[in-house]
């Protein structure tokens, strides 16, 4: 498949799960507040991978369009959930180029507007008892629920790591929280739900899993790297800010010399600027409060030494850097990046990258034989290229 | 029911229901972090009043206890990730007397955990087709992912006056707003529940659900009294410092004087002191950062005169109102308080739960005789009453 057919294929893919999500999303009686603000994140022009996937997966397998539509729109929908509640625990400011739904309206509201729709979603799992039967609708309900938790639980391990301010990591600590917040629902829950609604044997499905995996693990290492050189409709260099477990930071600590660890884990201690938590709440810090003091001090210039007019002004900077000091600055982040340029980290992690999708590459050629050829099949074959090679 | 026996029927289903969440909530490989915080708010002792409700219906429907308590059990867990995520979303500082997941923890964390509370409930619910049968387990979900839907309706109304700053509304959109955000999931679904697990007539049930709604408005509207007057685990008057959309606001605001509702306005459109946001985070202030400001301007004390270090100091304090002019005072509270009290808010609230209790007294007296007399409608009976008159 070439890249104009694997964006088209996704494209299609795309606009029937759009649809699909706006029968799902009630209008409501509620005035347009809640439901609306259920399609802000789908509306911002996605790639809807995930739906794709598992159409793909059911199709390849055998099965109809209309027969896993409706639950490749819940997976979607699940996704733009995740997101809300993800924005809200890393304090992201943008999300596909807007900013995130609590940086506009507030964190109160993000949280609801994504537990409403993590309640709706299940909505559509329960009719799937009339279009695909009650033994599959509750296996795909069995496999959505695991995926909620397991996904909670990649979160919860992360979250961990950044409140006791842990970087003591190797690798395969990434690999296993990625694993779960990442690759389970963005992979291989999909592939696995497509797979069932098609029917396909159980031992071509445990085959699919470990493809799912591998290759969420490397659209996760790519993600990171594209966060710190992509134009990507996230904050660039958002990660860095956040402190995030990444491969690449985890490579950089173990790469830089005693002096450099010292300034890095200094850096890596002190959050990020917060964001304003309501619309219309002014940033948190020291700046203009004591503009009031400087002013007071420089209209009693006449009466003191130039020398005493210095020490109340450095008193006042002092105050304001004790204001504003616990926060990352551009300069922090600037340096961090610096670094990870020194050490090749970037270049380590699009390597280990590569290797899962190679291992994800070796797992659908072993899945292949057992297939008939499909447009479907093929889709499966160049997202894995696509994986580790998109830019954005 | 005397109250000894209405306490310790309480006591009996809460231990039962405790028990039970123990089994629900895995052990987990992930460390203690994400599944023993699961266990945080429901082993501070509570009243375990929904589950209860949901056994008592059960029972009293002719229905056995192991064939309901599994369910009762998901219900006190959506009950604790609900109020995980409404501590975040009110800002609240004290949940059953100990602070707050998120006061602890961070927001991040209380997210994530309610988000995986939400989650694993769903496993026993699919588990329920073993125990309960298919058609029934099915109908449980659909009644337990609308509980989760319509709970998000009423989050966001009440969300939506708070961020847009509404307080004109009448008693009637109260009681919309908590009849989705309180009695739905408190009262209507944990007693429809319970009489379709011990497959009660849909006749029953349909007057069920009017009994618990009218309790649910009772119950919610005495929460608001006890908020203000009780020794509650909540922080006291916790309601005034968020400005929470109750009756007795809505009284009071229709009560007040022109220049009284001036007061009121402006003390109400101030947000409440932030708790801080992860643990070890200062609460941010100029309090602290300005003490070496007035330090510098103390040592200067021969050189200037008692007026212009006044001015100085003055300057200083004008800076630190502005850091912190934006929230709520204990004064503030106070005022408002003492406006309750001068215009009988209180008095006026309790007098409207009454009046719910009383509707829901004559609906459970219409349900009475289709059923055999049995501790548990007893039970039913003597919450009617309960809920109005609790002091906690």
């Amino acid at each position: 498949m070439d890249a104009a057919e694997f964006s088209d294929y996704l494209e299609r893919c795309r606009i029937l799960v759009y649809e699909e999500l706006r029968r799902i999303v009630p209008e409501g009686s509620l005035g347009p507040a809640l439901y609306d603000r259920m399609l802000d994140y789908p509306r911002r022009t996605a790639k809807a991978l995930r739906p794709a996937l598992c159409i793909a997966s059911c199709r390849a397998f055998g099965g109809g369009l209309q027969a896993v539509l409706q639950t490749a729109a819940v997976i979607e929908l699940f996704h733009n959930a995740f997101l809300l509640h993800d924005d809200v625990e890393d304090g992201s400011e943008l999300r596909r180029g807007l900013p995130t739904l609590h940086a506009e309206f507030g964190v109160p509201i993000a949280v609801n507007v994504g537990d409403a729709m993590l309640a709706i979603a299940l909505g559509p799992l329960l009719d799937n008892t009339r279009t695909i039967g009650l033994g599959k609708a509750l296996r795909v309900l069995r496999l959505v629920a695991d995926m909620a938790r397991v996904t909670a639980e990649g979160q919860a391990l992360e979250l961990e790591w950044t409140r006791t301010r842990r970087f003591d990591l190797a690798d395969a600590d990434y690999v296993s929280m990625v694993e779960r917040k990442t690759a389970h629902y963005s992979f291989v829950t999909p592939l696995l739900v497509g797979a069932l609604i098609a029917g396909a044997p159980p031992d071509t499905v445990d085959r699919l899993r470990g493809f799912g995996r591998d290759l969420g693990i490397a659209f996760q290492i790519q993600d990171d790297v594209l966060n710190l050189t992509g134009e990507y409709g996230k904050e660039l260099d958002g990660d860095l800010y956040e402190g995030k477990h990444t491969l690449i930071l985890l490579h950089l600590l173990r790469s830089v010399s005693e002096d450099e660890r010292e300034i890095v884990a200094a850096i890596l201690a002190k959050p990020r600027p917060t964001a304003p938590t309501a619309p219309g709440e002014p940033r948190q810090g020291g700046g203009t409060a004591l503009a009031g003091v400087r002013a007071a001090v420089g209209a009693l210039t006449g009466r003191l030494t130039r020398e005493e007019i210095e020490y109340l002004l450095l008193a006042c900077d002092a105050a304001e850097r004790a204001l504003t000091l616990s926060t990352k600055t551009p300069e922090d982040v600037a340096l961090l990046k610096g670094l990870v340029m020194k050490y090749g980290s970037i270049e380590y992690a699009r390597a280990i990258a590569a290797d899962w999708a190679r291992r994800a590459e070796r797992g659908l050629a072993e899945i292949r034989p057992h297939l008939l050829a499909s447009a479907d099949i093929e889709f499966l074959d160049t997202l894995v290229g696509y994986v580790v090679e998109r830019t954005r």
